[in-house]
C-alpha cells in the first residue's frame, strides 16, 4: 500500500495498444492496493501535428493560443486512458491542468507551477479512483490555460509527487533506466539500480535525454523519491533491482553503499562548438566584455576557460550550442577590435565527454587515470572543466565514440560496483 | 455598430486556408465597427478521429470521458482562429466551453445550457476584443467538461447571442441559406430570404439539415434573430436581402409581407418506415397498449394514424426511423397475440414529403392542392398527417423525387412570392 506518482511519455502512449497496456500495467498495482495519480503526455507524433498546425498560420504564433491549443494533446490522451481503466472496471477519472488546479505564473509556453489543489485529489483517492491527470499543462491565476514547456509532463509528475507526499514518483519512458552511458555508444553500458540525485542533475544537463532537467531539480527542491523504468516492461514488485533506476537523496555525510562508486556514469553531448579570443590584453572586466554581448544575444555559454600568457595578454575561450556557433563568432568578430584582441578563433567540430560520480569528492586520482586512459588512444584534449562531482573535457567530434568507450572502460562501468 | 454573433461548423474551419478565410471575413464586419462573438466547431473529421479513438478502446466509452475527448475538437479550432485572428492585429481571445463558463446539467454527451457567464465577455468586448468561443462544450457545476451532442455549436451560439441580447446570431454553413425545398431534388429550389421561426422549425425538424432543431427551438425561446449564410460568399453590409435567410418572429397576428406566402417551403425524409397492426379489438387503452412497448425500447415513433373499422376492430398504424424498423417489428409480433389483434405488416420503403408555410393557417385548399397534384401523377398517398402550419404525406419511396418536384411546381415555389 503506497501512493504512487506514474508518468507515461509519449511513446508509451503512442497508440491505442500502448494505452491499453498502461491501462494493464496500473491494473497491477491497484490490485496490490497503491493508490495511483497517473501523469500522461500526448501520444508521441499528436504535439508535433498541433505545432505544424499552428507555424502553418504563423511562425511565431501568440503564446496564449498555442498553450490552448498544445494542451489538447494531453487532454486526448487522459479521456482514453480513463476509458481503457474503466472498461477493466478500474474506476478513473480524467483531470485536465486546469481541472485538477495545476496553478502556474502566466509565462505561457514556459510556466512554472506555483501550487497544486490537494483537496479533490485526496477526494477521489479516498473514492478509490486512479487520477489521471494531463502533464505539461496548468491554469493560471485568471483562468488560461498555460503550458511547461516541453518534457513539462516530467515535472507534473514530480510536483503532484511532492504536493501528495506520494512515495515514489515512477517516470515510465521508452528505455529501462538510466545507463553509465548511451548504450548505443558503448554496447557494455550497464543500467544503474541507484544513483543520486546530484549526480543525475550532471547527467540530465550533460546530455542525458532520459530525464527533463527541471524534473529532477524539482524532485530535488522537494526531496522527491523519482524512479525511472520503462513501460514496455512486465512491473516487478520484489525488491531484487530489475525496477529501473531509483534516483536518492542519501545524506552526503552518510556512509553508504553509493560510496562504493567512484564514477556513476559518462555524459557526452555532441552539440558543443569552442570560440577562442586569441591575445585580448588582461585588463579586469575583459570576460564581461567579451561574454555580456553573448549573453545579450541570448546566447547559452557552457564552459569557460581564459588562460594568462606571458605578455600581459590573455586566451579567452569559451563554448557555445553548435546552433549559436556562427552568430557568436560575428559578435566576437565585431568587438575583438573594441578589446585590441589579436584574433578570433573556432570550431564547431567539438564534443564534450564528462565523467559523473559523487565518489570523485573523495578520491583523488580519477582526473589522472581519465586523462591518461584517453592519451593512451592518442586523443587530444582541448578543454578542461571539473565541478565536485564531475570532469569534463572537450575534444575532437571524430573521437566521441573512442573516447567514451575508452573511459567506461577504463572505469569498469561495465561491472557492477 | 452591432453585437454578433457568428457561428463557422466543421467545414467552414475545415483546413488552416479556410480559417484564415474566416479571420478575413470578421476583420470586415470589426472595420465596420461590430462587436463579434465567433463560436466555432471541429475541423471536419476531426470529431470522426476523435470518436474512432474512443470507439477502439471501448464501444460504449464512458460518458464523463468521452466530453473530455471530443471537447478537444473545437479547443483546437479556437486556437487556431485566434492566431489567425492576431496575426492579421484583430485582437482575439479564445475561450473554451468551461473558461467562458457555460454552465450545463451534468448529463454527458447531451448537456443542457443552464447558464453564461457575461462579465468576462462584455470585459473582453469593451476592450475591443473579438471573442472565440468553443462551441458544442460547457461545463457543469462540479467543473466536469460536459457536451451538447452533434450539432451542439449552433446551440452554444444561439445562447451566447440570447444571453448577450445580440443584435443577431449569424449561422455560417456551407449552403448559402434555408432553400423551399432540397435543390439536389429541385434545380429550380429558391432561397428564402425569410421564413419564420415556427416554419424553421417543421423544416428543420422534417429533415431539413440545415439547423439543428435544438438551436432554432432555443432562437424561438429567447427571441434571438437567426440568419443563416454561407461561409463561402464574401459578406454583404447591403440590406438587398442577399444575406442569407433570416429566422424571424413577427407575430402571428400581425399584417405583414410573410402573409403572402402561403407556402414556404418542401420539406422530406427518407428515412421513414411504417408499420401498422390490423384488426386489433377497439377497446379503451389500445394506443397506449401498442406504442408503450415501442418507446419502452427507446424507438421514437413520428406519425400516427388509427381508423376504425366497421367489426369493432381498429387498424393501427405508425412511422419509425428505418433503422429501428426489425426492432419494431419483432415487438409487434410479440404483443399482436396478447391484443387479439389479427396481422402486422409493415413497409420500410416510404418516404415522408411535408409542406410548410405559416400562411396555411388562413388559406383554405391547400390540402386539396396537394393531394390532386399528387394524384395526377399517378401517386398513390399511405398517410396523411397535419398540423397548424404543415401537411405531410407518406408515399412509396419511389416517388419521392417526382412528389416534392411536382409540389414544388403546383405551388410556385421556385417565383419569389
Amino acid at each position: 500500500m503506497a501512493l504512487i506518482v506514474q508518468k507515461f511519455g509519449g511513446t508509451s502512449v503512442g497508440t491505442v495498444d500502448r494505452i491499453e497496456n498502461v491501462a494493464e500495467r496500473i491494473g497491477k498495482f491497484r490490485a496490490r492496493g497503491d493508490d495511483i495519480i497517473v501523469v500522461v503526455s500526448a501520444m508521441s507524433g499528436e504535439t508535433n501535428r498541433l505545432v505544424a498546425l499552428a507555424q502553418s498560420i504563423n511562425e511565431k504564433p501568440d503564446a496564449r493560443e498555442y498553450d490552448v491549443l498544445l494542451s489538447t494533446g494531453e487532454q486526448v490522451t487522459i479521456a482514453l486512458l480513463s476509458m481503457a481503466l474503466n472498461k477493466r472496471d478500474i474506476a478513473a477519472r480524467s483531470y485536465t491542468g486546469s481541472q485538477v488546479h495545476i496553478l502556474t505564473d502566466s509565462a505561457h509556453n514556459k510556466a512554472r507551477i506555483l501550487d497544486i489543489e490537494e483537496k479533490n485529489i485526496r477526494f477521489d483517492l479516498q473514492k478509490g479512483r486512479v487520477i489521471v491527470v494531463a502533464g505539461f499543462q496548468g491554469v493560471d491565476e485568471s483562468g488560461n490555460i498555460t503550458t511547461l514547456g516541453r518534457g513539462g509532463s516530467d515535472t507534473t509528475a514530480v510536483a503532484l509527487a511532492a504536493a501528495l507526499k506520494a512515495d515514489e514518483c515512477q517516470i515510465y519512458t521508452d528505455v529501462d533506466g538510466v545507463y553509465t552511458t548511451d548504450p548505443r555508444v558503448v554496447p557494455e553500458a550497464r543500467r544503474l539500480d541507484k544513483i543520486t540525485f546530484e549526480e543525475m542533475l550532471e547527467m540530465a544537463s550533460l546530455g542525458s535525454k532520459v530525464l527533463q532537467i527541471r524534473a529532477v531539480e524539482f524532485a530535488g527542491k522537494y526531496n522527491v523519491p523519482l524512479r525511472v523504468l520503462s513501460s514496455f516492461d512486465e512491473p516487478n514488485f520484489t525488491d531484487d533491482g530489475a525496477n529501473g533506476t531509483l534516483i536518492t537523496f542519501e545524506d552526503k555525510n552518510e556512509e553508504n553503499e553509493m560510496e562504493q562508486a567512484l564514477i556513476s556514469g559518462i555524459a557526452f553531448n555532441r552539440d558543443e562548438a569552442k570560440l577562442t579570443m586569441l591575445g585580448v590584453p588582461d585588463k579586469p572586466g575583459v570576460a564581461h566584455n567579451i561574454l555580456g554581448p553573448i549573453g545579450d544575444s541570448n546566447i547559452e555559454i557552457d564552459m569557460i576557460i581564459q588562460n594568462i600568457g606571458a605578455d600581459g595578454t590573455t586566451d579567452f575561450t569559451f563554448t557555445v550550442h553548435r546552433n549559436d556557433y556562427s552568430t557568436a563568432k560575428d559578435i566576437l568578430h565585431k568587438i575583438a577590435g573594441e578589446l585590441g584582441a589579436r584574433e578570433v578563433v573556432g570550431d564547431d567540430k567539438i564534443v564534450k565527454i564528462s565523467l559523473v560520480g559523487v565518489g570523485m569528492r573523495s578520491h583523488a586520482g580519477i582526473a589522472s587515470t581519465m586523462f591518461k586512459a584517453l592519451a593512451d588512444e592518442g586523443i587530444n584534449i582541448n578543454m578542461i572543466a571539473t565541478s565536485e562531482i564531475k570532469i569534463s573535457v572537450v575534444v575532437d567530434e571524430k573521437y566521441l565514440e573512442l573516447g567514451v568507450r575508452t573511459l567506461h572502460s577504463a572505469f569498469g562501468l561495465e561491472q557492477a560496483s
